[in-house]
């Protein structure tokens, strides 16, 4: 049996764990907006058309803030038409996504859904057909509060108070040649930093997050972030991560390393940024915003990518988790975590149906999916200061990896409540674990909650008609004595313990 | 007397010619529009306002498919004036020709024209004072059958059927300092790339061209080929050749040698789009699209070339062709020809009153110039294979050119009628040239036609009263036997020869 | 005591002055449109609304050209929204100035306005969020007889007439990073050239002035020009410079060196114009325009800089002016007359309120600032040759200077009328100067007319109760014998002195 020690003292501190890094993404893509959060007629829609039992799941899935309207959508978004009276919207074709869009869901139907949700919108501005003004004349109409032509726009649509929306990207994925408008990166750094400067000539507080590489594959990684942040630095507070994992292989030693793959992409983009920083001897630091990410490699080619023959909200990019994918989404989380200092904000991509922690039948139920869990459960729990942890364990050696450590773990205490979680990944395939955590200088305390989250099916998924096959457990093999938590860890099991004050 | 021997073997083919290579051109520009294809209320005016004599010779002429609508004008154009009720097109300035332009004639009003001329259209985008976004918009209203915004509006004007325009050129001449909106390499490569990327998504089959040099002797000729290939290579279909010959000195030997350059241009222009798909070990071939050629030299300057105080329809670029002219375009059409593997398409600029194979009078007559002979022949014969000939020929020296043979030739083979054409141009000033050609592997045949363009004035033209001085005449030595064609051809003349299976 | 010699011979010309150098600025800014020049409701106000007070000082100042609208302004302006029927105008926020704008003065309010002091306008074009088609579009409406969309829209606002403006900038300091839709220089050169282009195909005989470095003290000062200029230098007459002189230190010797610094600055941009001149071989010369220049560092940050809270045409940038900032206004003065061949044009920054010479209380009364008085007098008397003169005089040694002069002057001749006016600063702290002056070859002469601009406390201002504090009074000291002016020059005064004909 493998043995792995933990000792995590909450006077060692990485930073606190930013809310934002639990965020998600509804994109016009498919069935996330039209049969997903939104669909007037279904049998649990209130007044504004919003599913409630969509609604529902995402309560208690927990996401903190929600992208929007795109991706790879937005690129080609002219923002006017999906505001004012729903029948003289026009009905545009989404080059993107091979769809048609009808506009029938648009900014101000997002801020009432974003009420609804109890969620914080983070909105993305159309920087691949459009330009500088036309972003500040939609952060205009949706921030400022009144006595020009586009906030009485809004203010004309039903809209008195200003949307007051804070955290905005600067585009999409520019350096991908599949984007409409892409850009090369002295032309996005250009046009970031120009529609930087107008946006925050326009409303106070906003959090500005620039485009980074697509993917950390792309042949331009680095080099693009290094010369788009030294356009924009002064002008940003964010630079994006997107992240898909991939399985083609269905190699799960090899999967599983994706999660170290992340932590060294964190590092690399930390590295750049600071080395911009260092060039103009600036105290400033660029924060990460992993502002896509998720597992995703089935659902990605063909009709499933495109609409054929400008369908409406076709059926696309409908990824089903299994078990296997939500060990590495909750691995995922625990790196982000890890580095807490500078990742902070991050959007599981996306909320319902494409590429989603939560399914809907278009008329009909709601469901979780494998990856909701890890998800919810750190969004739960990940509350407070991210700790530097040391951790004794073994490696095993497979993808890019030379000794990635069998146990993945991560240690959130937050000092207001007391509480404290530890969050543990045991990656050996066929060995369970015995698991030893010192929990110092957090004064007496309590095992709260134990959860194991396994399924000796790696390929189980969650169904309609088996909604829960895979969903976490309470933990057979845990005990808090004297301050060391002790546990035993099934292979390829995700669990998490939470503690609190005796 | 010369002499001079073909041999032509229907198995050694180099291409078939494309049929795009009979293409013309029709520019709002001068009387090309107005008062040249569309005149309402002329005596042969259609219900549409489309000149019936017009029409009637287009169809002798045998163009297979027109640009349209432009040119410079296209720089500057935004295709929505010219759509919709009639009396609601706005008024503008064309700043490329320093004419007004009523708008009275657009997309729409082509797409008719082209139906009652059985004629392919050739559309350009504005890539001057506009982008990708406008084209995207532009192709929607012609090719989206129905449901979106472009799309219905195009039905909102009378047009229910998409029009269905394939071919389209990325821009006009966009490396010259004349043009509106001029561009450098890097800045067009980057926008011809965005904008294809737009339309191919928006519509499937297209055919598209981006804008080479506008002259071979422009001083980044060969550098814009090469950096605008290699943003675009993998999005286009086609690079463009501008060629216009020119004879200020009126040296016949000098200006006939044009030919040659033109082959050295073709050259040239295939070598550089394969020199950017070696370096990107790509099989893909770019095609040459000549999408605007002719000789242009006499009105090019002065009230000639640019309207004074902003009239309508000024008679612009109303060049006079004579005997040597017509000389140098049957040339020309036969490099193309032999070229046929990469000229895939070609534009005679342009088609009426505007440096034009067709004269008009505003009001009255239409007649054929010098030019449209050649050009005539080449349509309505070079139909089928090129084929990679054997000539033996003497030469002379002029212009760039040392040897320059005294024969220009072509045979073109159809196989599934067996007619063969050998086109024959005798390049000496002075002396009659003995010709005989063996047709191999063409099975029995018999000369079902002979004809000869000459005239012992080389400043001879076709005017409203004498439309028919330059015209072809029924050759007077010409025979086939035993497969062997023999012919005397008088010193610079034209000469067309169809064979048909016995 | 000081003494300095003047020889200055009516057949040693620089060059004219342009009376474009006394231009001033009119900039959508704080209060110098409306409550400056424009104040309905106002005592003085005429029936457009036009301040009757304001406009006698400014035609007591003399200004002979006024840039329009910006400045900063322009970058974000869409002249659109500031012509037609008032009550439909949008009202925008001002992103460079923090203000809201109401659109209620516009374009044809101020040709009006022009028309009323008699003053020709000074044009800018928008090419921070807008580019080439919209400037075209502008000076169509501005300048096109009618016939055309835009022509008719301004004849339909009641503008029968066209503007016929002459005098445009392409944009306003697209180097500063403050500057929306800021340009690096190869992005400048671009758009200024194909905005360029398209204007002179608009519209005849335009002058045209590119952006040179908003300031000689920006890092990318000199390679700016030099690129910029390399792109559009066969498009415009003009490079732009821009000065403000400060005095945060309040150390007189080194603030009257600015004078010297500004003839550096002069000299500068000359040497790089003729640099690019010299690339292409070229006898064309661009001309200097100083188009925003003053004293200006009090009102520089802050509640003075920038509107809080989006205010309608808040009080900004009121510098109020002492003593010493008119003598630096009167020696930068003669320094543009003294570089006449190049220094073709030059705006005061700017006419009413904002870094003005011409202060108002809205609703209130208007008076003359200090540097009110040396503008005027040399507006009035510095016509026709500015002459090469022979100086001998004292230095001094102070900020970036070694040996600058003690006496700074200018000789200003008029062939047509024979006057001849002497302008003496003397840059002495401490020490009376006597000058003398040969005015030779000019025939006999007497003097018409002396005046001097000296108070003994540096820092006296002109104030609404106090307007005349600092003014000009007669001379005590001086005389015309024998065609030699001799003169007592107090320390630190401003001296003018105007001869004719006897």
């Amino acid at each position: 049996m493998l043995s792995s020690h933990v000792i995590a003292d909450a006077d060692f501190v990485i930073a606190p764990v930013a809310r934002h890094v639990f965020g998600s993404f509804v994109e016009h893509l498919g069935r996330c907006v039209y049969g997903g959060i939104y669909e007037p007629g279904h049998a649990t829609a209130d007044a504004n058309g919003f599913r409630g039992d969509v609604l529902a799941l995402i309560r208690e899935l927990g996401p903190t803030i929600v992208r929007y309207p795109g991706g790879n959508f937005v690129s080609g978004y002219d923002w006017e038409d999906g505001v004012g009276p729903k029948d003289q919207r026009p009905v545009r074709l989404d080059l993107a996504w091979g769809s048609t869009e009808t506009n029938q869901f648009g900014t101000n139907e997002f801020m009432d859904w974003c009420k609804a949700a109890d969620i914080e919108p983070m909105f993305a501005v159309n920087l691949g057909t459009r330009g500088a003004a036309e972003a500040q004349n939609f952060l205009e109409y949706c921030n400022h509060p009144g006595g020009t032509h586009y906030a009485d726009l809004r203010r004309s649509h039903g809209y008195e108070a200003p949307h007051d929306i804070k955290f905005w990207c600067l585009g999409n994925e520019m350096d991908g040649p599949w984007q409409t408008g892409a850009k090369t990166a002295e032309e996005y750094g250009r046009i970031a930093t120009e529609t930087a400067k107008m946006m925050r000539w326009t409303s106070d507080g906003l959090q500005l997050a620039a485009c980074g590489s697509s993917a950390r594959t792309m042949p331009s990684f680095g080099a693009w972030e290094y010369e788009v942040l030294d356009h924009c630095f002064e002008q940003v507070d964010y630079i994006s991560l997107h992240q898909y994992f991939e399985n083609h292989e269905h190699e799960v030693d090899r999967f599983l390393t994706a999660i170290d793959d992340l932590e060294s992409f964190i590092t690399e983009v930390t590295a750049i940024a600071d080395a911009v920083a260092a060039k103009r001897r600036s105290p400033k630091r660029i924060m990460l915003s992993l502002d896509e990410w998720n597992v995703w490699y089935r659902a990605r080619s063909g009709e499933q990518l495109r609409g054929v023959g400008w369908p409406e909200a076709p059926p696309l990019l409908e990824e089903i988790y299994n078990m296997e994918d939500a060990l590495v989404i909750g691995g995922a989380l625990l790196t982000m975590i890890n580095h807490a200092d500078r990742v902070k904000a991050a959007c599981l991509a996306q909320l319902v149906n494409v590429i989603a922690p939560i399914m809907t039948e278009t008329g009909g139920p709601a469901w979780r999916q494998t990856i909701f869990h890890p998800f919810a459960q750190a969004s739960r729990h990940a509350r407070g200061n991210a700790l530097r942890l040391k951790v004794d364990t073994g490696t095993f050696t497979a993808g890019n990896q030379q000794a990635a450590p069998l146990l993945v773990t991560a240690v959130v205490h937050d000092p207001d409540t007391g509480a404290a979680t530890l969050f543990a990944l045991n990656r050996s395939l066929d060995e369970e674990m015995t698991l030893t955590a010192e929990l110092r200088n957090m004064g007496t305390r309590r095992l709260a909650s134990a959860d194991e989250l396994h399924h000796r099916d790696l390929e189980a998924t969650n169904t309609k008609d088996a909604p829960d096959r895979v969903t976490p457990v309470a933990h057979p093999k845990a005990a808090l004595t004297d301050g060391v938590l002790t546990a035993t860890l099934k292979p390829l099991s995700w669990n998490v313990f939470t503690t609190i004050p005796a």
